[in-house]
């Protein structure tokens, strides 16, 4: 097992940022300023082309590190970010270019890549959330959370199904493939969105995979528009969400 | 057109509550205890078997009233609450109860006994906003919001696609039967709730509905549950949406 190396630190936006690798795997731990000695950790994973310190990622991890006191990790996924791209991931890339330039359905291609990148980047999550915990603010001890959107939910759902420590996890926008069998694993509170114009994800194929979680508490968000449409308010929505299951830092939360 | 007669007055848990009757339509009439001189109007309608002054209006109300300052107002639907019972309604009620004992589906008795009650409530909305608009702390060029859950969507479908006057609506927990045709005719911001395993409206139906509307942007919320098994959350999250396109007191608004 590798340890959590940390490698630059410097404000953010009223976080504390550290960078960190895990090995080969670059990461971002954004924390509170300050506040009580230990308090929850979200997970994040990014989507699709992005990399971990994206305005979606640093935005999301302001309403949970500012609004909540929690701890907000993201590691690069592989082939994003600070990461080497393989020829498979070039091959890929440019596969889906190709679909799209030729006005073909670009899906297929990205369930395939991103089951490929969740095999590796799955088992990282786990080893991160080993290496987090070792850390005296976070603890082996505190609730922990999951949220990836796209891609961050193909990593997140084998992640997950497989990971006792997760309190509760928003995913969303994904076709359930790859995913459905993994889902129906996971009986953690889960919030899922998509959108109901989608122009690369059918209806049926978000249903379903919200369908397939075997969660007793879950909840399904769908916004009109299309795939990029997706609303701003749904980021306040899951931060909501995941509050209301991890609870206050300091605090023993039921569950 | 009949004017508002005031019957009472009298505080309610933060609230300033005032009884009044529109003919003989009895309504309710919650506003701020103080603030602007003038404020949005939420118009809100209970559920089947419910009254206009329920646990789940007075509570929806003090979340619009003491959260953003606006005015909310019920009316006791036609059958229910301080209104008399025809004989018409004692024999729906009555068939109701017969499926309900035999274990029959009971939606093919409600979606006609709300299509009935929603013909003669409709209209006593459109006046109720007509009378309450001549409120000097009301006013005719504010937002005006819709909210209304199982019956209070089987009135405020077709309410809200005659109604040029509403900003935007909060539905839910209703078959599409008599309401698809009026919902395509809706244009406004909509954020619509179903249960995911709720025994008497199926999945597809909620869907269905929802799919209707012809608003540019509409939300749909489903959860996990049975159909009472409704979570309180939603009331939230309504709220939030209303403050999200009614805006705050004293303040124009976008469209």
């Amino acid at each position: 097992m590798h340890s959590l190396q940390f490698t630059s630190e410097s404000p953010s936006d009223g976080m504390r940022e550290r960078d960190f690798t895990l090995g080969d795997v670059p990461g971002v731990l954004w924390s509170p300023t300050s506040g009580p000695d230990r308090a929850p950790l979200v997970l994040m994973a990014h989507g699709g082309g992005n990399h971990k310190k994206h305005p979606a990622m640093s935005g999301r991890a302001r309403l949970l590190v500012t609004g909540h006191g929690y701890h907000v990790a993201v590691l690069d996924a592989p082939g994003h970010g600070d990461r080497p791209r393989t020829a498979h991931d070039e091959a890929e890339i440019a596969d889906m270019l190709r679909a799209r330039a030729a006005g073909e359905p670009e899906g297929p291609i990205i369930v395939r890549y991103n089951d490929h990148l969740a095999r590796i980047a799955a088992p990282e999550y786990h080893a991160a959330l080993d290496a987090l915990q070792q850390l005296p603010e976070i603890g082996t001890h505190g609730p922990v959370g999951y949220w990836g959107i796209n891609m961050g939910t193909a990593i997140g759902v084998p992640f997950v199904a497989a990971e006792p420590r997760i309190t509760a996890a928003v995913f969303g926008q994904h076709w359930p493939d790859a995913l459905a069998e993994h889902a129906k694993r996971i009986t953690v509170p889960v919030e899922f969105a998509m959108q109901w114009d989608d122009e690369h994800i059918p209806r049926e194929a978000g249903l379903a995979l919200f369908d397939a979680f075997a969660s007793k508490e879950k909840s399904l968000h769908v916004n009109s528009g299309a795939h990029k449409e997706f609303p701003r308010f749904e980021a306040d929505s899951a931060a909501r969400f995941l509050a209301r299951h991890l609870g206050r830092p300091g605090e023993r939360v039921n569950g």
